[in-house]
């Protein structure tokens, strides 16, 4: 496989994780001292909200601060048209992103009724920016040094934000 | 081309067919005797509604039993974010998909009216979900083997279940 | 890096110049003589409503024409399932695109309420079809001889088709 394709697959197994709400998995694509930033859209200035440092404390973010799907709910990050530079054992990638919400409706007591057809439940846009990675070749394999997420939006994750702000004060 | 990339080709000619509901298209990306499988979403329990077999009847179904799109309808089924296994002849994917559903708003007889600007219609995202297939290479080519087709939502096609349920009795 | 993935990367530039509005990044990836030609789909015959000539005239319309982002808002122009041919130094390329419109909340005098979680603002799909340019390389690199692009909707910029006509006129 190619290092771009190695580095396209770091990515998509970055999306799964969150998906999935598996921080075992989070953790395994990153460096032991790897770092997360996030960073929100303020009407035009990325303003930094404060990092994740380290593979353990990235994958415990996804298990214990991202919200649990409910039942019949679920997500898709998605990423988009991306741009990579390979220099010896260091890569960079930028890409979009899009995050999917699905919300299944209730399912009736008796199931679902004779005429209905098509999603039961909706499938919304929630959020959008850009992944940019620095990633590391160790071992034959790439693995994330630093991801820098950059929200299109404003303050996206406010309960994140003042759990988080113990760790970063 | 490598691998990596003609198996992306065929899940990429696979949404095409799709769209433009090419039965032919369709036929022609698996093997005679491919198979799909389809599964919905049951509040986290992956549900069989049952499958198809044979290159020709998954042409056919895409033919008969995906609803037309009306005069300015259209869709987009897009794949993203694929982790793809290759060992010697045989080859697995692992897609997120979301289908755009593109529904024109009907042109005024006299035309657009001088004001309207943007675009005359919505573009809802109405099913999402994960395409993992099987592939084989047989005489230089990657085809599909099997199309296993994961719905996030619960019960999307109620009609195809129907019409489908008397083929697997 | 393969002739194919520099492609997806000329693509993946292309998205990146229309969402910053970036008329010289826009120019950088068109040959000198290159085109773009725009067509909408009226009840499914594609109806083309004109053309950009040049790199420069191509920058140009991104600067000029395309409608400048509000203050909270941005967009993501992405594409999804590539097919690319690539013969001696011309390929062609067939990508989906969807255009996703992000338009954020005003920001309170005071900032977010404690309350507020999730995106403060809107993720709207307001564009789909597909991208088919005609790429050449030139001096070692692919650049775009000529972008076809595809609406999946009817009449979508009404402004620019009023101003090009008077170059297309």
């Amino acid at each position: 496989m190619s290092d771009e394709r190695e580095i396209q697959e770091v990515m998509a197994r970055y999306v799964r994780a969150a998906d999935h709400r598996d921080g075992t998995a989070m953790s395994d694509i990153f460096l032991p001292e790897g770092k997360t930033e996030i960073f929100y859209n303020n009407a035009g200035t990325a303003e930094r909200l404060g990092e994740l440092v380290g593979a353990k404390a990235i994958g415990a973010a996804v298990t214990t601060l991202m919200k649990p799907h409910p039942p019949r709910g679920w997500s898709h990050h998605t990423t988009h048209d991306p741009i990579i530079e390979v220099k010896g054992d260091t890569a960079t990638l930028d890409a979009h992103f899009v995050v999917f919400n699905v919300v299944g409706a209730e399912k009736p007591e008796g199931g679902w009724p004779e005429k209905a057809a098509g999603a039961q439940g909706t499938i919304t846009p929630i959020e959008a920016g850009y992944y940019r990675p620095t990633l590391k070749k160790v071992g034959g394999r790439w693995m994330m040094a630093l991801l820098r997420i950059y929200h299109s939006h404003d303050r996206v994750h406010l309960q994140i934000t003042l759990r988080l702000s113990f760790q970063f004060a």
